[in-house]
């Protein structure tokens, strides 16, 4: 490790308070506490989070600390470790969950660490895996099977948070409505097709994604602009409305429409992070309904985990149009440009090799 | 019967589109039929939604048909019953469900009347129970056990409120806090003493109605107007918050302080209206939280009348101190009177026998 | 209908204490009451129930009343109603729920009348559906969607039992056994995939079912005999066991063998029904393992035909295999012949209509 | 720490394969890994499981490894740590769950540890509690709060038995029937009462325990010899039965009469372990009651545990009736003897300091 210690490494990182990243090609690689492993990474996925890093929106610089390397989802081998680990192997085909919970709090103490109240964030709180190497607690490693391809394993926490949210809000046998298929809302479709969802309608501004999502297993589409969607997505549910609502987009007039589209005794799963307050028609929307609304932020630990593993391995789920391109790190302002014109949807990254 | 259905009957009613109500002494006795039961009305309570008519707002202005006989919440004995009535005797001292689902919608189907889209409510859309007497489809009415005083029985509706409100949260070993205690918070205090629930933290506007919650077994009260009370609120409850938010005020800023002070994975049950649209602020307050909002329409036909039942009989409630006053239907204005001025809480009006 | 009930019908039923049906041809028509409607029956179902009356076996002699007309799984029209009857018109054309619950005790008031505690059964208790007449409460009309062929409309009954198992269960994402696919199982295996399961395992002893069960998605199946399957279900499901039991064999062996194969945390749910005492490894098979077993009784009324009608028109059921046959009511022994030959599975038979 | 390690200490241990444990005074003190804190013991309960090794009864024979430390309920300091132990500190009281999960299990890795199928219990596979110091991966400490006196820290871990048994079945506003009332069944008596039972029956062979049990907020009690008490117990419920059964006894009678008194749609939680095989009547126990049957296993990591440490401090438990003696370790043979006569219940020996 001494080795490995003294060399230097690639890194994507945001070193300063403006738009851009930078390719650092001189990073040290990350410390390994006796906890810990460390990754060579061999694929990274672009999330929309560091799409805002990127961009430097004021969500980002209110919140990401300048210096820091990006980047949390990301596929890997273990090449060293810590005095204290224990079930982890050097040579191990990993992934990992980005959200380090302190491990002491009530929640991390009964199986909901994706609730911690103080959470670090690989890629926004410490650094993250847009690099050669990474350090993560063993605590946090995620073994991948050999049957996944690493293109998918590489985006096993976007998958998360899509599962989480369709396996939250319960989708066997009932009928879905998702507002917003961005990456993780197309994601949502294939998976809640395969989690057994009835009629699944689903609306988005983008034509394009609309057009993905019906070939994901949707069963109706809508343009968001069309404000009689609402009405319609009741007139093919039984005339009562979808039974559940995954709320993927953060957007306060997808968030009204869904919830008046949402079936009396439905179940909402709110996954989308609205940037402003989000005004409430309470009595009509939630209260004489008797919904159910679930406030969902990352994935279970490691419940979550096994599922996606689960559905993949038993080939249920279609990622082939999400993940639509595999680029090397060094062209990640294309993988950025592919993202914002909308021709890319979930853009991988791959890792060169730093002669381990 | 058809002696009865030329007689007349004292009623009070909605007679004009403007504050007030007229005490009709000549009001035809309503219709029965032939699943219905015609019910002697012998205790009726007063309900905040009664003084809205009373007091003729803009909600009951766009809400209330001028004409009706108003009142849902009472006690009485069966003295007629339509030809397929089949399971209720002449005689039965009874209450009843006031939200008379549709009976053959998807919720009325499945055990799910409260949330029945097309309900009428009594007092509201039909003829109400502020009368001597009043009609009932059999399958709304409910026989009140013999263990059961008639005071008590004559609120079974707002306590099955406060129930089902209790009941869906699951109070049980979690700590609750309760924002707002009208007379339905102020049920729901001793309900959730009585259904396990660990530290009790109860906040209003008004103290002599903290000083009755904690009479009822609430271990801290808050002025809402101390707007460090969310604060205090996390600091008594192992420095988390709250794990249960009961909802009872409908008033923005105790909703939004609630959601705050509520525990991360906590659930909030939502009761009281909001006249407007609600502000939230959905990441902090529900979606990092993985916070659960259950809304809570009615009470549960009629799992939520046997939790009533069965709790009164175990002599685990103490409602002395909230239903304050028994006053004849005659001195109703003294009855709004006692609730506009706060001197009373739970009035129960007393109905004149009718020589049956 | 005054007409009618001087009118005689066409009726299969159980005469004497002996093996056999008798097919009478005037039997009088029943009886409507003010809430009940008069069905002319056009199809009915065959369900494993009717060959233990058929065949007489000790569980028939001890609880089925002789005299009665059997069978409880049809479709067919409304052609009179009773007074009291609301929502039902003459000429609609339904099914419905052969257990008719007392409607007065707590399960029939709460939602969960399959669990009534004072339960008459169709066919059993009562007059039955193999007749080309049939009274109901308008309660358990269950009206049949023009989208649904009469020849599945005359199974929803037992689907019905499938369904309530799964969803009851809970197979969405999870890795599913069901032990013994007689008529009941074979549904559970379309209506489990439909439902989002993962790996589906199969046990029966009987090859050519077990073909079916693959045809219908099963993933994997065992003979019953070859005692090492539960060794091979849990290989199958990552070495931990399958983390769904759905029993609908019976068997003690095969209830042994399923819990012994249940993954630790994982929910078997009881539908087939031992004829004595079962003896289990407490400990084992449900303690240590912390299993949630289900019982499960008909279906729920009426959130399981709901279900049954949605997935149906979804089209994500696929009946074809397991409805093997239709035949007139005539053919009557032909059909338990082929059902106690294995020839067939589902018989249905169609009753002649009376000249209304 | 080096100095501890050449330190002997005392410990009772089972040194032959016989009844009886010998107090052994130059045990060595156990090793200290890199995430293990060593805990100096001041208090330990005496736990059933112990009296079975100390009587070698035939489980004993066949789980219990010999020249093993027994004991694993117990409160103590921690006085050594592992170099990757980070979060307790050297002089925190603490006691320990005694389940240690293996770690990379689905169970363990998704909060359920109570039910690795790897786990390693204290004081039956690894060296235990009854001794001057106890080795436990920090993992498994539990900080014991400073308003918890010593005796009651001591049975946190039969506390939380009762406590998951309890919260598992859910008993707010519930009638609960308790079979069995050794130490963990008088426990739930208190907890089940603290968490909003509605009536409690409890069953049991010994009248005094009975009497106890009474005193803790028992509503009835049985002898369970006398066999009508499952009828009596059904009349005490509304003529239908106790909704919650929690069985405590382990006894094959006990278990059948339990399953015939509970309630149609009723919950029965299972934690006495039979020793044989249990005969249950499948159709008329579970299936057609629509009953939900829970293995209990251990506690919950480690929400069971806060939930006890929350019941404690909100002073709603009464264990001052349970916990009966506090002996010096010396005199453990008195202990069991208190026991095996019945004149004790919950035993907790104190050790003597080691001059730390």
């Amino acid at each position: 490790m001494t080795a490995l210690l003294d060399r230097s490494m690639l890194a994507l990182r945001k070193t300063h308070a403006r738009p851009g990243l930078e390719l650092c090609l001189h990073t040290p690689v990350p410390h390994v506490g006796p906890r810990d492993v460390l990754i060579a990474v061999t694929h990274a996925g672009i999330c929309g989070t560091d799409r805002h890093i990127y961009e430097w929106d004021s969500w980002s610089a209110n919140r990401v600390k300048v210096g820091i390397t990006t980047g949390h989802e990301f596929v890997g081998r273990v090449i060293a470790k810590g005095d204290a680990v224990w079930r982890t192997q050097i040579g191990d085909r990993v992934s990992g969950e980005g959200h380090l919970g302190c491990g002491s709090c009530e929640p991390c103490r009964t199986g909901n660490a994706h609730i911690c109240e103080h959470v670090d964030i690989l890629g926004i709180d410490i650094d993250g895996c847009f690099a050669q190497y990474v350090t993560l607690p063993e605590e946090n490693v995620w073994p991948i099977h050999k049957g996944i391809p690493d293109k998918i394993a590489a985006v096993f926490d976007p998958l998360g948070n899509a599962m989480h949210t369709v396996m939250a809000a319960g989708v066997s046998g009932r009928s879905v409505l998702i507002t917003g298929v961005g990456i993780i809302g197309l994601m949502a479709v294939t998976i809640a097709r395969a989690a057994g969802a009835g009629t699944i309608l689903v609306t988005d501004v983008d034509s394009r994604r609309l057009a993905i999502a019906k070939e994901l297993g949707a069963d109706h589409t809508f343009e968001a602009t069309d404000h009689t969607w609402p009405e319609q997505a009741k007139r093919l549910t039984h005339n009562q409305g979808p039974q559940v609502l995954l709320e993927m987009s953060g957007h306060q007039r997808a968030i009204q429409d869904g919830f008046s589209a949402l079936r009396n005794g439905g179940t909402a799963a709110l996954l989308g992070l609205p940037s402003g307050p989000t005004c409430l028609d309470l009595p009509n929307d939630i209260i004489f309904k008797g919904a159910t609304v679930l406030g969902i932020n990352g994935r279970k630990m490691y419940e979550t985990w096994y599922q996606v593993e689960s559905f993949l391995l038993a080939g249920r789920l279609d990622l082939d149009p999400i993940v639509t391109h595999e680029i090397p790190i060094e062209d990640y302002e294309k993988g950025f440009e592919l993202m914002q014109s909308g021709q890319g949807i979930k853009i991988v990254m791959t890792l060169p090799p730093n002669g381990d």
